[in-house]
């Protein structure tokens, strides 16, 4: 994790366009740069764009342009050169293998921006965020990553810390002071301090639930009985409006599922086998694995044939099913076929997925459901990592308050501030292991 | 064809990266530039980068830089605005959308450099050169595509025009004159200039043969017995060196064919069905099919199986397959399993394909092949329209030459300089029909 060399990647999408742009930085950015150029001038004002003409020992590599940006006012805070060349992957591959026998170095994932944050340009929550920037494929997500990237998030998380630090600094103030027994943080104040604390991490946590569906996507299981018309729906509903698809690290998932966006928030829908009253073991362990989908899901859509159900046995349905996956997703009751069927029941959609009608209500409930559960706050988290920081926080805090309460000693109380204050320093990359920076920028494409 | 308006494309690779490049041009450019971004200074230099915050309607789209390049130092000759963003496909999408919103128009494929040709800032030859040097895939085709797009060509291919029509403006003189029967363009003197002129064009037009294998990939057919090791083979050389994919419109081929560059030539390996004598109707359908294959190869390579012939079989093989092609194809003897059989023959690699034996020698072979065909003039064709222009060019000068022999009036001399220097205009653009640009600058990637 030194900043003394000069990494190069390829950083705009990988293949063939109208233009391509490879990044150096470090010391040597400029020098590199000129190494690979001929007709520069000798001095290149910063943020000036110069043609060059790219080459390697084999020859003329390309026509092109070059910027440098000189540092602390570059993205990484080091010099950084930037060079502009045709969009041949042929190009491209050549320049960079020039860049590397320059001297430079191969940049490893992300480690343009965690050079930023190495260099205090960035905190680390706002560098997990220009992955999440990069990343977002619909409305929300971009919303919250382009929040979380001004550093909103990161300040009050500093700001919180910084609380616990001065308190924290009183504590340890009268360990010094222990023999005199006097008291230089007020125990009120400090539990009022606590408090307040532990209900924003609370609050925080609680935003995950939004920012978690927001960021991988609300979760819907489509269930029902083999041929209630789960697949057309599917189809239907995606025939409309297919969600990008990206293939960054750490964007895929397990299983292979359909996302949407509808009203700028994306949804991610999971396919379930059809579930029925069954003897057979095969088809029992794969009706098991539907329920478990929809017990993990935020929604639940049960399509029911209207065809051949009446109200009583859909209402029925509707009861086993909330049995078995428990009260955490909202059951959405969807009547199917109402084109060939008239049968319909109170607080219950009626659609056809085949002719597409009522698909308009359908996506107006899903976006209605994700509203609702919508955090308050002007700071949603969208980031396991932080929740886990804050729920560690969290616990410090509330041990910290057990020990006033129950009158130990400022020894404890002082282990128990710390622990919070680094829980919560660990977010914003104050306090940091090695392990868990290359963890987070590992996730992060070549190139940024 | 107008340059009134102004255009936007996202120009770096589509999908998910670091950054991505869009792109305006156009008298508006900057206006529109500015529509969308927050925070800049009053005036900007050209060729400065400057930060700018990128929003539309609904709010902040990404922080992103902004680059203005005022016409005619430009790429396209007219005011140009590059904008930087963060290369997530959503923000890209939706600041695109915004630029359109604030009154762009998408551009078409190949509209800047389309542009760029208009405002004479390339000729028709360097702006086809572009769309070459994206698409390039290997040394080669790098090279002569970068050689094409500095402008020898056209260069060359102009001189030669103008050399035409200050003949043809004696002639058109001689014309104007005609009752007096003077004669200012001297025949002998026209006569050599045809004469040369014709020269340049055969030599050009044969170096057409080694572009386009350069440029399309050189075709290799591996044909054989049913077993002798055909796909084998094939996979073994392309374990090694599979070559790029690109997928730009225009260079997609009907075939699915694999690629392998070798020595920094493009080789594309094309499949056969196994030959052998049999007398069911289906199977020599397919063999035919090989023959055709094979004929329409440059390098034919004839795979025998050492384990079950004799030198004298496989003579006899190479011969019949001779009569089969004919004399373009070159045929290169190869016998398979020299790791089981010690069978040889003169002047016949021994190979394992299997084994991954002999494969560098094959290689080399091949190589060989190519560079002994190798254009030995320093500008090739690699235009299939370029050839179609040059071979009417020279039609029209032997036509020429057979009135002035026939001592046949100025009047259709004229007509024949005239085709001539009009077919090579073709070439660089001077004489251009519309349908002909939208063909040429349809088949560019959007966004170049």
């Amino acid at each position: 994790m030194h900043l003394h060399d000069t990494i190069a990647a390829i950083s705009t999408p990988p293949g063939t366009g109208a233009i391509a742009l490879l990044r150096l930085s470090g010391p040597k950015a400029e020098a590199i740069a000129r190494a690979v150029s001929g007709s520069l001038p000798a001095a290149i004002p910063e943020r000036t764009t110069v043609r060059g003409v790219f080459h390697d020992a084999d020859g003329r590599i390309d026509d092109g342009l070059l910027t440098l940006f000189r540092g602390p006012r570059s993205y990484t805070g080091q010099d950084v050169a930037e060079l502009a060349v045709h969009g041949s992957p042929y190009i491209q591959q050549r320049l960079m293998e020039a860049l590397l026998a320059a001297g430079a170095r191969l940049a490893l994932p992300g480690e343009f921006t965690q050079r930023a944050f190495l260099n205090r340009k960035l905190d680390l929550s706002q560098a997990e965020a220009v992955a999440d920037l990069i990343a977002s494929q619909s409305a929300a997500q971009h919303r919250l990553a382009l929040q979380q990237m001004r550093g909103g998030f990161g300040r009050r998380i500093e700001d919180l810390r910084q609380q616990l630090i001065d308190f924290a600094a009183l504590i340890e103030l009268e360990l010094d002071f222990s023999e005199e027994d006097v008291e230089f943080a007020k125990r009120p104040e400090l539990i009022a301090l606590i408090g307040r604390i532990t209900g924003i991490c609370s609050e925080l946590i609680e935003s995950f639930r939004y920012g978690n569906a927001v960021r991988q996507g609300v979760p819907v299981a489509i269930v029902g009985a083999p041929n209630s018309g789960k697949s057309t729906l599917l189809n239907a509903l995606l025939q409309e409006d297919r969600a990008i698809v990206s293939d960054i690290p750490g964007t895929t998932r397990d299983t292979v599922e359909e996302t949407i966006t509808i009203g700028g928030v994306l949804f991610r829908f999971i396919d379930t086998a059809g579930i029925r009253r069954t003897d057979d073991a095969v088809e029992k362990l794969g009706i098991e694995r539907s329920y478990k989908k929809a017990t993990d899901a935020a929604i639940v859509v049960l399509l029911g044939d209207a065809s051949i159900m009446n109200e009583q046995a859909f209402a029925l349905e509707t009861a086993l099913l909330r049995e078995r996956i428990g009260e955490g997703p909202v059951i959405v009751p969807v009547l199917n076929k109402r084109d060939v069927a008239p049968m319909r029941a109170a607080g219950t959609l009626a659609i056809s997925a085949k002719q597409g009608e009522g698909l308009m209500e359908l996506k107006e409930r899903f976006l209605a459901l994700v509203n609702a559960t919508a955090a308050p706050g002007d700071i949603v988290v969208t980031n396991a990592r932080h929740v886990d920081a804050l729920t560690k926080a969290r616990q410090a805090l509330i041990d910290a308050r057990d020990a006033i309460e129950q009158g130990i000693g400022g020894e404890l109380l002082a282990v128990d501030l710390r622990r919070a204050q680094q829980h919560l320093g660990e977010i914003t990359g104050r306090i940091t292991p090695d392990d868990l920076l290359g963890s987070i920028f590992g996730r992060f494409c070549i190139g940024k």
